[in-house]
C-alpha cells in the first residue's frame, strides 16, 4: 500500500516530471491537502479537516491521513495556505507537529487565524514559522519550486490561488473560487495574471469544481449586499442575522447596513466575536461604532437593534438554535422580532436549519432565507466562471479538484466542450499519485490516503469497526447477558435503546440464556463456548420474538 | 390530557358546531389522519405514516397516536382515503385492527393499493369493510356527514378531495393536490365544483400547504414526459430509470415512451413491480408490450432496453443502490448505460441519494436528475395554484394544511394577500380540538396526538427514552464495568463503539473502578451505592481520559 519513500529521481531519461499527490479534497469536499513532489523535494497546500457525514456517528471532525509525508517528512521544503477557511487550515493543529519544523506561508488574514486555531490548542507562536505574503508574492520553496500567490475572490478575504513553477512545467492552482465581479473589498480576482500564465504555458490547471453542475454565473456579493440593506430598510423591529462566521464581507456589509439604517450592532456567539476579533486586529474589518454586549441594548428601541449571530447551520448549541428553543440565558425572541438566514444548509445539515426555522414561525418571528430572499451567494463560481478560467489558462492537462465525482466530471465535459479544451483531463482520487510531465499526465501510483477521525481528545482511535457498533447500536440498541456460573447459574440482563422496560421479555430472555449456560456447563464445554451457546440462542430468540437485532454482549462470570 | 370520551352535544344554545381534530399531518408532512365530530359521530380521513428523522434512529416507520379515536371507538362511523400514498393509507394495517369495524370509502386504485398493503400484514378481505367510490360520489357517514369526493390531480392517478356538508356547514378538504393542466389521464382537477361549492358557500377550506413557499406553478406531468422523451430519444445505451413506484402516470408515460422508441421495459424492485400490478389489474396502467425479465434482454442490443427500477430515494437494499454499489445479482453497470432519476430526494435522503449518484459517476454511467435535467415534477401546486383555489372556494375559514408550521404560515400569509381572504386562519397543529360554527372559529381543547413508533415486530414499544439511548450510544459508545465481588472483588470491562481495543485505558478504567468498589466495600456501603460509586467514578475518569461520555452500565454480581 504504502509508496518507498526514497526519492523518485528523473533518472530514466524521460523528460522531468512533476508528482501531485492530493491526500484530502479530491474526489470529495473538505479535508483538503495536497503535496507536490519534484526529485527529492516535497511542497504541502494546505491542511483541512471535514465534518462527519451522518454515518459517522458521534465524530467530532475528521483530518485526513498523512502517512506518506511522515514517512517523507526529512523531503518536506515547505507548506502554502490559500484561505482561512476549516476545510483549508482545520488540521493544522493535528498535522504541523506530526512533520518537522518547514516554512508555512499564507496571507495575512490566513495566517492571523491560523494563529488564534494553533493558540487554541496550546501550540506555540515559536513552534511553528509563519510567513506572511502578498498576493502577488512570489516565494522559493526548497530548491525547485517557486510558488506566486495570485488574488481570487472566495467568501473570505485574502483569498489565494497560485502559479507553482517547477522544472517539469507549470501548474495553476484557482485555489477556492468565484468571480466575483463586485467583491466587497473591491480587489477582483487577478485574471490579467492567468491569461499571462495561460499564454506562456500551463502544464496543468487544479480548478475548484464545487459549482460545476450549476449553470451561469455566482450570484456577486453585492448583489447580496443590496439585497439585505433593502431587507433590513423594511424591517421595524429587531433584526437577528446569521451567516458563516468566516465570511467576513458579508458581516461587514451588515455592519455598515446597520450603521446607515441606525441600528446598533450585538455580536453573539464565540466563533463570530473570534473571526470578527481577527479581523479587526489585521485591518479586514471596521467598526463605524463599537459592538454594543447583549445587555447594553436597554436603552435602544427594537429598530435600533442588529444582531449578529452564530446558528446558520443549525448547530444545536449556537446562538441562534439557542433563541429559536428559547434557552438563551439573556436573550428572548418574540413576535416582530424578524431572523435572517444569509446562508444556506451544508448538505447533511437540511434537517437541523428545518428545525431551527419551523421553531422560529412558531415562535411568529419574521424568518428571512434563501431561495425566496435572494440573501446569500455561494463562495464558488459557477459554470461561465470555470469555463472563462479553463478559457484563459489554456492548459495541456487538467485535474477538476475540490468537488466530488459528480462534480469533477462536470467540470471535465464543461472543459470538453471549450474552444480549446485540455488535451488531457484525469478525475483523481485522494492518494493518486499523478506523475505529470511534458509528455505525459497519468496516475502512477497510490499512497495511503483516507480519514482520521478525531473524537473529543482522541485522534485516531476510533476506526470503522467502533463506528459499525456505534451505526448497529444506534439502529437496535444492545442488550447485556451476565452469566454468574456460582454458587448456582444464573443470568442477569440490562438493555439500552433497545425496548422498553419490558419484564415479561426480560424474563424469556433470561430464561434462554440460562438454558443455554446449564446445557453447556452439563456438558462440560469451555467457557467460551458457553459463552458463544449463551449468545447464539439469544440472538435466535430475540430476532424471532422482536424481530430486531440488537448489538448483544455476552459476558460469562466464573 | 385526554378528552372525555363523552358526547358533545350541541345543548348550549350556540349554533351547530363541528370539531375537526388533526390526529396527523398537521404541522409536520406525514402520517396523515383526520377526525371530525359532530355531536355524536366522528369520521376519519386518512390513517397514513411517515417516515422516521435522522435523530429517530433504527426506527422502521411511524404511525399517528390514535387515543382519542378508541376512547371514542363507538362513535366512529366511517372512513374515507384521499389516495393510495403511504402518507395517508400506510397507518391502516396498525389502526384498522384497533378500531371497530366501520366502512372505509375509497377510489378504485385507492382500495387496491389498501387491500395489497392489507393482505400482507394478513388481514383478509372480511375483516374490514371497504366500498368503492367514483370521484364524483357522494356518500352519507353517520347522520350528519355527507361526503362528496372531487377529483384532484396530484402524482397518483385516483386522488380525492372531498367537500363535507354537516349540520354546522361545509368543509372544502383538498386533499394532496396540484392544478395539473395537463394530467396523463387527461382528467383535470374538479375546480368547477370548487368554484360551485365557493358560490354556495364554504365555511372551512384546508388546503396542501407542501408547496406554499414556491412561487408560480408546479410543472405539469406532460412537460416531464416531453422531456423524458427528449432525453431518452438521445441515449445510444440502456436506460435505467427510477421514480416513486406509486407515480403510475410517470411510469405509464416512460412505458409509451419506450415502445414508440423501440425498448422493452424491464422493472426491477418489489414495490415497482407491486405498484405496476395493481395499476395494471384495475386499468389505471396499460403495456403496450409485456415486460421482460431481465434475463429475457440477451438477444437485445443495448438501445432497445428500458429499466424501470426502485431506488429513488437512495434506499440501501433497492435496485439501484445495487447497481450503483456492484451487488445486484443480475445486472451491471457498465459505462456508457444511462442511469435518469426521475425524482427529487426527500428531505432527509440528500446523503443517500448523493452517495448514489456519485458512484453512478464513477462507474462512468451517464446520470440525469433534476434540476439540471427537468425530469421529475413535485405533486404538490406551488403558490398560483394555492391561490386559485383559495380564490374560487372563498372560505370563510382556512386551515393550512399537510405541511410544517413554515408552510402553514406562508400558506396563511398568502390567503391573505388575496382579493377575498378568509376571515380567520388557525395555524393549527395535532391534537388540537378545532371547534367551527357559523359564529366561531377556535382550538377549545386538546387531544393526545403525537408518534407511535414501529420498529422491527414492536408497535409502540419503542419511547423517546429508548431512543435517547440510542442517540447517545451512537455518539460516544457503550463501556460496561462488571463488579464481581466473590471470592476476591474484581471488575470487567467491555465497551463497543466507544474506542478501539486499548489495553492500557481498560486497564486503568478497571483499576478506577475496582478502587471505587472497594473504598465502598470497605465502609459497609448498600450495594446500589456502590454501583453508583463505580458508576461516578469511571464517568469522572474516562471523561478527563479521552473528553468523551460514553453510555455507562455499572452491573455489580454479588
Amino acid at each position: 500500500m504504502t509508496q518507498p519513500s526514497k526519492a523518485a529521481p528523473n533518472d530514466t531519461g524521460a523528460a522531468p516530471h512533476l508528482e501531485v499527490i492530493p491526500l484530502g479534497g479530491m474526489g470529495e469536499i473538505g479535508k483538503n491537502i495536497t503535496a507536490y513532489r519534484y526529485e527529492d523535494e516535497i511542497m504541502i497546500v494546505d491542511a483541512g479537516l471535514a465534518f462527519p457525514e451522518s454515518h459517522q456517528m458521534g465524530i467530532d471532525l475528521i483530518i485526513p491521513r498523512i502517512d506518506y509525508l511522515q514517512q517523507n517528512a526529512g523531503l518536506i521544503k515547505g507548506m502554502i495556505l490559500t484561505h482561512g477557511h476549516e476545510d483549508h487550515i482545520g488540521g493544522l493543529p493535528y498535522i504541523l507537529p506530526r512533520l518537522p519544523r518547514i516554512p508555512v506561508y499564507g496571507a495575512s488574514l490566513t495566517l492571523g487565524l491560523v494563529r488564534e486555531k494553533l493558540s487554541e490548542f496550546g501550540i506555540k507562536d515559536g513552534e511553528v514559522d509563519l510567513r506572511e505574503v502578498q498576493l502577488t508574492d512570489r516565494v522559493r520553496i526548497g530548491t525547485h519550486f517557486q510558488v506566486e500567490f495570485i488574488r481570487m475572490t472566495h467568501s473570505i478575504p485574502d483569498n489565494a490561488g497560485y502559479i507553482l513553477t517547477t522544472p517539469a512545467g507549470v501548474v495553476l492552482h484557482t485555489g477556492d473560487f468565484k468571480l466575483d465581479e463586485e467583491p466587497s473589498d473591491g480587489k477582483t480576482s487577478d485574471l490579467a495574471r492567468i491569461e499571462q500564465a495561460g499564454k506562456d504555458g500551463v502544464l496543468l490547471l487544479l480548478s475548484d469544481s464545487t459549482n460545476a453542475e450549476r449553470p451561469g454565473r455566482t450570484v456577486s456579493e453585492a448583489e447580496v449586499a443590496r439585497n439585505l440593506e433593502t431587507l433590513i430598510a423594511g424591517i421595524k423591529g429587531r433584526v437577528f442575522m446569521t451567516t458563516f462566521a468566516s465570511n467576513v464581507h458579508r458581516i461587514q456589509n451588515v455592519i455598515n447596513i446597520a450603521h446607515r439604517q441606525s441600528r446598533r450592532v450585538v455580536m453573539e456567539g464565540r466563533s463570530m466575536l473570534k473571526y470578527a476579533q481577527v479581523s479587526q486586529q489585521l485591518g479586514y474589518m471596521e467598526l463605524p461604532e463599537p459592538f454594543l454586549a447583549s445587555d447594553e441594548v436597554g436603552g435602544l428601541q427594537d429598530q435600533q437593534v442588529l444582531y449578529v449571530c452564530t446558528g446558520s447551520q443549525g448547530q444545536p448549541m449556537s446562538v441562534l438554535s439557542r433563541l429559536a428553543f428559547g434557552n438563551h440565558a439573556k436573550i428572548a425572541l418574540r413576535r416582530g422580532d424578524s431572523v435572517i438566514l444569509s446562508s444556506n444548509p451544508i448538505p447533511g445539515n437540511e434537517e437541523a436549519v428545518n428545525l431551527v426555522i419551523n421553531r422560529l414561525y412558531e415562535i411568529g418571528v419574521d424568518v428571512y432565507y434563501p431561495p425566496t430572499y435572494r440573501v446569500h451567494a455561494s463562495g464558488h463560481g459557477s459554470q461561465e466562471e470555470l469555463a472563462t478560467v479553463l478559457n484563459l489558462a489554456r492548459p495541456k492537462y487538467f485535474l477538476p479538484w475540490h468537488g466530488e465525482p459528480r462534480h469533477q466530471i462536470n467540470h471535465a465535459r464543461l472543459a470538453q466542450t471549450l474552444p480549446r479544451p485540455p488535451k488531457r483531463t484525469l478525475i483523481a482520487k485522494n492518494g493518486d499519485v499523478i506523475r505529470l510531465s511534458q509528455d505525459e499526465f497519468k496516475v502512477t501510483g497510490t499512497v495511503p490516503a483516507g480519514a482520521v477521525y478525531v473524537d473529543g481528545l482522541g485522534v485516531g482511535d476510533i476506526g470503522d469497526d467502533v463506528l459499525l457498533d456505534r451505526v448497529n447500536m444506534s439502529q437496535e440498541g444492545v442488550l447485556i447477558m451476565t452469566a454468574v456460573l456460582h454458587p448456582t447459574p444464573h443470568v442477569e440482563v440490562v438493555s439500552r435503546g433497545f425496548v422498553r422496560a419490558n419484564r415479561e421479555l426480560d424474563g424469556q430472555i433470561r430464561k434462554v440464556a440460562l438454558e443455554a449456560v446449564e446445557q453447556g456447563l452439563r456438558e462440560k464445554k469451555r467457557l467460551e463456548d458457553v459463552r458463544d451457546d449463551m449468545y447464539g440462542a439469544v440472538r435466535r430468540f430475540v430476532r424471532k420474538a422482536t424481530g430486531r437485532n440488537p448489538v448483544l454482549i455476552p459476558l460469562i462470570v466464573d
